[in-house]
């Protein structure tokens, strides 16, 4: 079939289901998951045959061990896509939930109720788990969702979609309130991107190319999960100890992450007490070090920070080291160069850290702790979609309650306006 | 200057203002607010002067007299101007506001605060007010405001704008909070929409072709306030009375808005009863009528609706009729052919309320009141920016708090991920 069309069908048809899905009952919904789950464990041998063919095939085409890796299912992801069905079930349904109520002088009563946001789609990229976890948390909030996955995971994720779909079937759940693209042709997410009539939110899951690509092409409104550009400010009034545990933390305990710092920023007045023995376990455990000028002074044979570094998200093992004069050029250096992600102060003296929440402008700013807390199960929402980069509807860790909107039910008695 | 180089020069000005006035008090942004709606008043003989060059001009290319009626700046609109920055002043400010506080087991605090959105670029066409009720709203809410107004109101929004900044030079307030682009060139507006680094929301304020254009040029995330395709459904369980009047109101009271009905929908079992004279009423008022086949036969000589019909948007003393089957019918009807915006039911059956309640997916849904509410004043939120019909961020009457997002603090005591 002619993609245009498949492409268009699909989304017309997730409109559709989308509309009767946003009144379909919490119990219904939790006991799709639950059934879900068992189903995907139960055909957990299946899974692993469908798997391997795609594990064959990116060793065949030569992909690095690190992406192959995320392409991989055992029984222990499988477990794990299971136990989040799972716990998706069991989550507080967002839908319905009166937000607001307030009543107008001419009696009008006014409820902001939270809706399904309607059709989303999901693009990404390598991990097969996405498709499960996206599929939980869609129908959860009462959205269809059209999913997009990378070719490299074909077989994989048509596996766990067959499995989820032959659950739905035995449902009141509309069949297509979940969709998979099959089409390998790059023109497909190109038409997707181009239905805002029927798909009311793209979430692209993946590198910053993907992410870019898709919100440069898109018609349809983009929440991007972007890249993570995050800072300590260690300031001269902070716990020194502490601040070496925090830092070593948010740079060595996961480094590939989007939560993992890439600058720290220390106080001047500090800098030549703190910075040595710091540098010193960062070497130990493997971290290139890349240094202002004031920092290559107080720590030898270390390498120069160039501009491009500040603005550079490594996801390895490497930290660009800054000495700042005070906490108002730290401020304006993460506010220059941050991506808005998640930035932390080590300070003990409340002012300077209220003056550091208030000034930075990012979606979660820390005192005291690593900004590795960035992260929807971290902050207790039990799941997460991803982590907002953007301003608009969502920023930080986005969950349930992030996939819905709202409407107003206003309820009168014959009044007019006059 | 190169236009170019112009455009960008605004918006990295005001994103460096914007991080400044984020953390301006509330009293500060007040006090400029009411020093503003007095300037405006004292400086009257001025703007009736520079307005008058604008309305000469209009007059002189032709522009219909509805245009020219736009772009009056008299003593009374003066006033309204003054009034909306002293209520604005009087609102409650939203920055700051905890939305939530929760603590996790390890400890960490968060809390989620409303915080300005930072930079957002307004485009509208004619009204001179809007420079004024949008630079008050946006300065309230925390948020750096670049302007872009008609050719056609040039010297009025120049006049208009010249006098606040007068005033916001003698605050602390950075002078780059607002802005005002006054090229004519066309080009002007392609360069803003392209300067997502700096501009956060772009609110298109004019026609649907404005709307489009911009949504379709811009890199910045837009938040359309779009066309109202409105209906009101007459159930056969309405009080017939209480629905004559509600229609009446809904297409009559201010036909050119877009919370005035385009639609009536009624149900079969009435029909015979409540159509005759319901049209009869509505063809007094000079409401022309387009009826469904079952509607042309129960009233004689009336113009048939075509497909077209049930999809646009009037905004003119014209009016679409159609008989359904039943309230299952008239939600189907409305989710197809709704511009999302409003939708009333006119019924004393609460099962059948919720439902349509339930099943309908736009912004604003009535039981038993006019669709005409729609409008942030009329909910009691003072102020208004618009009334979005997009699904996120904010939908429906847009004010102070839809003019803000969040941010996640995190008050920890060193914790590190483990």
């Amino acid at each position: 079939m002619d993609i245009q069309k498949e492409m268009i069908g699909m989304a017309k048809a997730a409109k559709k289901a989308s509309l009767k899905l946003a009144v379909i009952e919490s119990a219904v919904k939790n006991r799709a998951l639950v059934n879900m789950s068992k189903a995907l464990w139960a055909k957990r041998n299946y899974l692993v045959r469908e798997n391997s063919k795609d594990i064959a095939s990116a060793r065949k085409q030569g992909h690095s061990k690190a992406m192959v890796d995320r392409l991989i299912l055992s029984n222990k992801q499988i477990k794990e896509m299971a136990n989040c069905l799972l716990a998706t079930a069991k989550l507080k349904d967002p839908v319905g939930k009166v937000m607001k109520t307030f009543r107008r002088p001419n009696g009008l009563l006014i409820k902001k109720v939270r809706v399904p946001i309607g059709v989303i789609g999901i693009i990404y990229e390598s991990r097969p788990n996405v498709t499960s976890d996206c599929i939980g948390l869609c129908l959860k909030s009462g959205n269809a969702a059209i999913l997009k996955g990378g070719r490299e995971a074909l077989h994989s994720n048509k596996a766990i979609f067959t499995i989820l779909r032959d659950v739905i079937r035995k449902t009141p759940i509309p069949r297509d309130a979940i969709q998979l693209v099959t089409a390998t042709d790059h023109k497909a997410i190109d038409v997707l991107l181009g239905q805002d009539q029927y798909i009311d939110l793209i979430i692209p899951r993946g590198g910053e190319g993907l992410i870019k690509s898709v919100a440069g092409k898109s018609k349809i409104p983009v929440i991007k999960h972007y890249k993570g550009i995050c800072h300590t400010y260690v300031s001269d009034k902070a716990d020194t100890k502490m601040a070496k545990e925090i830092c070593f933390n948010a740079k060595v305990q996961k480094p590939a992450v989007c939560n993992a710092m890439e600058t720290m920023l220390v106080h001047k007045k500090i800098a030549s007490r703190f910075l040595p023995a710091m540098i010193k376990d960062f070497q130990r455990a493997g971290v290139e070090i890349r240094g202002c000028p004031r920092t290559r002074s107080i720590v030898k044979n270390i390498r120069a920070a160039t501009p491009k570094d500040w603005d550079t998200e490594y996801l390895d093992l490497i930290l660009s080291v800054k000495v700042v004069d005070d906490t108002n050029e730290a401020i304006s250096h993460i506010n220059s160069h941050s991506s808005r992600h998640s930035d932390t102060i080590v300070t003990k003296n409340k002012k300077e850290a209220d003056e550091f929440l208030k000034s930075v402008d990012s979606a979660c700013l820390y005192v005291n702790a690593s900004t590795r807390f960035t992260d929807g199960f971290q902050y207790g929402f039990g799941a997460e979609i991803g982590i907002s980069t953007d301003k608009l509807h969502a920023r930080g860790p986005m969950a349930l309650e992030e996939l819905t909107t709202y409407k107003y039910l206003v309820y009168g008695k014959g009044q007019v306006r006059r």
